[in-house]
């Protein structure tokens, strides 16, 4: 392993929605280097430009550089460019929030995002995580694993609820995986956040290996949970179907 | 410069549109480095979790870690989280296509999306890049900008026509860039994109630097320019004052 990129890396991700901006003494604080090892990792991150260093307040931040690898995913990502003609035409048909997830170990990542024009959260973008266990998209991949699998995943992750109507306990989850599997598509109504309510297929490669999600998510101020289930399911169940691979 | 840090980055930058996997041989030519460093790199890579080693095939590719530092990115944006509620409201109202861009160089980076249900391109996307002087979005950034500064952006852009409407030789740039600064917006209209009508006005910071646009984009087969311009003009310049700090 070559130390100085895991380094370089962890000054990029001392920068968060805490911590937008830093001074070099903050930088070396929070990641745990001296000084000296901080002024050469700034240094090298600004050159290549992907920090920027405040002329008058000496201060770091990251810049839109920061952007380019997520592009370069995002557009050599075979299932998304599948999914894309899917998604935009359910975001036409339902004019609700429709997203595309994938897994990685214990939380969903959204990695494409439709939001409708009634939808509350803007705090969900691109890259944006959610513990996988109380998401319809979660639920949906971890029933198109084997059993054991899923089990096994479970056990790794950090249980607990977020609001009272997370399933959060083992047992629980496991009977919410094998309804989910029998159904072919996941819920979550209020489980992470309070008013959501989602409904998820799994996208399979080859070999029925899940490698996604896809949802719908509406707000239980328009509409009850069966009526959202009832309308919404056998949409996502159908565009995860075609986008899947057999 | 940490110069293993540098070749890190090539390494993940050697992945793309046209390079979605690559074998370590690929990756040790396409980066220019021997196969024992491309070996150490990919490897490190890995462990940090920003490539993915198929077991089968041997090939790496980018993994959805890549979209973190994009995340921290657009988390810590104190612009884009002052944009989003106008970004929403403007959509919600218009139901057209709202973006937020930010100029890097000879181009603009679309930082958020607001894609609209008549929306014709799904190529653009969080990270895609632009040459900002056939974009509404760069005019109006250049256009607060002073005439001079302006002027020496463009000199060191690479002029050419994309479409046949393209304002592209310098005197029509700098003529097209006073006019949108006595206006306070830029448009263009299918100077990139065929159909593509767009309007945009700048963002700006304290001092009135410019930090940003925020732009409208419609499809010329619903709206003529005219229309478009009339329309939709008054509300991006709103819009944007009310997102520019003073």
């Amino acid at each position: 392993m070559v130390m100085s990129v895991d380094k370089a890396f962890r000054v990029l991700h001392a920068f968060d929605y805490s911590r937008p901006s830093m001074s070099l003494t903050q930088v070396a604080a929070t990641v745990g280097m001296d000084k000296s090892a901080a002024q050469r990792f700034t240094y090298t991150l600004e050159k290549l430009g992907y920090l920027r260093k405040d002329p008058v307040t000496k201060r770091f931040e990251l810049t839109v550089r920061t952007l380019d690898l997520a592009h370069h995913y995002l557009r050599s990502n075979a299932m998304l460019e599948r999914a894309m003609p899917y998604l935009m035409h359910l975001s036409k048909t339902t004019e609700e929030t429709i997203n595309l997830t994938v897994m990685d170990g214990p939380e969903i990542v959204f990695v494409s995002r439709f939001m409708s024009r009634h939808v509350l959260n803007t705090d969900v973008i691109v890259g944006t995580r959610m513990p996988a266990y109380c998401t319809a998209p979660g639920i949906a991949i971890l029933s198109r694993l084997a059993t054991a699998d899923a089990a096994a995943l479970i056990d790794r992750m950090d249980l607990k609820p977020y609001t009272p109507h997370t399933t959060w306990q083992r047992e629980d989850l496991l009977a919410k995986i094998a309804k989910s599997s029998v159904r072919g598509y996941a819920t979550a109504f209020e489980e992470f956040y309070h008013g959501d309510l989602s409904v998820a297929a799994a996208i399979t490669g080859p070999g029925g290996v899940p490698v996604g999600a896809l949802n719908i998510a509406v707000s239980r101020a328009r509409f009850t949970p069966e009526e959202m289930e009832e309308r919404f399911a056998p949409l996502v169940v159908a565009a995860a179907g075609s986008v899947s691979q057999r």
